[in-house]
């Protein structure tokens, strides 16, 4: 199944539900009017948003419409919860590789994860309004999942049945702006303003066998300025796979339902699919030349993050953003 | 104004009105059904719930019900923005000492903040169920406030206006898990679990001179197992204000109405007062006998956390918490 939220002047958007080829969609007011209230009753209200698409597909619903990818919020326009982890180990090690620094072994057996602002999601055609191309604004191109009510201490082994939706990330970050936060000891905060989600989320079985063990097995694509950025595969060097994540994330207290996870920047050992982010590009520029030579994202610049099944049709729809000055002249 | 969430079976609970006494409440469902959904409105919804606030308290209002505090849930249940940061400076600078470490000079001009899990806030009465007293449970007793829609950039002179309520907030915290998630680099998580707030949240005025420059200038009451633990002075010490930790979280994102902002462990040079988390307490051990004597909590023990006005009387009502273990046996 796939699911859209429109926006229509609401804080929360109206939910819809999209057809498997993302040319048609329809209201389902009568089952739930948000996807946080879907997200709220998901065992109640599934099975009657599974008919809606079964119908909608097989083309015998009559109040559908075309579906325009700019006219949606992120999913979930607001939420209560979104943590972001570091899947993708090996980018970890690069970025200290970088620094010179030895990245600990526990890294690869306890997860990264932050928490994230979830108050203000940009749509996925909106612009990135910022002050200063002095941040060093960078995309990040992710996976993320969205659960049910997860409760506190899950097993991994059990974390997989909390796990509902699919979409695409732009943690948008400012690279900056990290390290002095960083040096603080609290994490990230002003450096990671806010993200982006793709304009569809889908069910994991709308990736067949391309969901495996709780990853997602196909490249994810990354544009910048319609040159190719990046397809490394998000099944691949996926150290903790969203299960983990899961897991990992409600170690110390419940999860709420519409509680988004994400795997952190999707990146792979072999370098010629190129990355999902400026600053992994940067870094191995360092790495090989002793500095980078890619800059960071300038007023204009627009990044196009996608995925695509077997054939080459969108699975999400594209997140697609150009950074643009705020407060505008 | 007092306003509080009683629990009625839903996610969000139902908004209430609360006398100045805290004796009496009211529903008001025919102005907002939820305290989420007054603050999504809340230059709308405001007028009439003052209006139904003076009337509650001259006691001409006829479906009124007696206000029991362990009938409710935190004022916002599950909440889009919880962010937490370290105003009393001076607590910092006392953690650092304990461990040796000098306190970077940056930290009196910029602030220190994380941003903690408001997916699942616990009820003021509730217990804190924890897996492991190994994690060294503590408490910390703050004040928060809440803000409506704060446009990106704020600058700290408007930040104020956009200040409509205030809390009291037990931010558990599982100290033995600090200092490895520190380490990662990533700020807290785990070591942060589901913090709880005051049955009643206020408005501003409610204070009278007691709000000023954007402080609370009341004692902030800590029990433990009944015996006073602390109460320092929360507009004493308070290196940067609310509208100073506002602005400095909207630097580079909008904020949802709704957000929280804490003000982190409240702490007053003048130790006399005594402390609001046990960490501190055994820093000051620490410091003066070299070892802490102080144990962390265990089950059973029970925190109480409130602020009375001139007269003795509480204000938001008391954060009553003992700490049981999860699961239950």
């Amino acid at each position: 199944m796939k699911l859209a939220s429109l926006k229509n002047g609401t804080r929360d958007g109206q939910l819809i539900v999209v057809s498997r080829d993302l040319s048609q969609a329809v209201t389902v007011t009568e089952i739930a009017s948000t996807l946080q209230q879907a997200l709220d009753n998901w065992r109640i209200v599934r099975p009657a948003l599974d008919t809606v698409y079964q119908q909608l597909n097989d083309n015998v619903l009559a109040d559908t419409f075309g579906f325009v990818e700019s006219a949606c919020e992120s999913p979930l326009p607001r939420a209560f919860h979104w943590a972001d982890g570091s899947a993708y180990v090996n980018h970890v090690e690069l970025v200290r590789k970088a620094r010179g620094a030895e990245m600990p072994e526990s890294f690869w057996s306890d997860p990264l994860i932050y928490q994230g602002g979830s108050d203000c999601f940009l749509p996925p055609h909106d612009p990135i309004p910022m002050a200063s191309t002095d941040w060093g604004i960078d995309f990040e191109a992710e996976i993320a999942v969205v659960t049910d009510d997860v409760p506190m201490g899950v097993a991994t082994k059990d974390a997989d049945n909390h796990i509902h939706l699919l979409m695409l990330v732009n943690d948008v970050s400012l690279r900056n702006l990290i390290p002095g936060e960083l040096a603080k000891g609290f994490g990230f905060y002003q450096s990671k303003p806010s993200s982006s989600f793709s304009p569809v989320a889908i069910t994991p079985d709308e990736l067949g066998d391309h969901w495996q063990k709780s990853k997602v097995l196909r490249p994810l694509t990354s544009h910048l300025n319609n040159a190719l950025f990046g397809e490394p595969d998000a099944g691949t060097d996926m150290t903790f796979n969203f299960a983990e994540l899961v897991a990992h994330a409600a170690k110390t207290r419940p999860l709420c339902a519409g509680t988004i996870i994400g795997s952190g920047t999707v990146s792979n050992y072999d370098r010629s699919a190129g990355s999902s982010c400026i600053a992994e590009k940067r870094m191995l520029e360092t790495v090989a030349e002793g500095k980078p030579t890619t800059p960071f994202m300038n007023f204009g610049d627009t990044i196009r993050i996608e995925m695509f099944d077997t054939a080459g049709r969108s699975i999400f729809g594209a997140i697609e953003q150009t950074v643009i000055p705020f407060p505008q002249e």
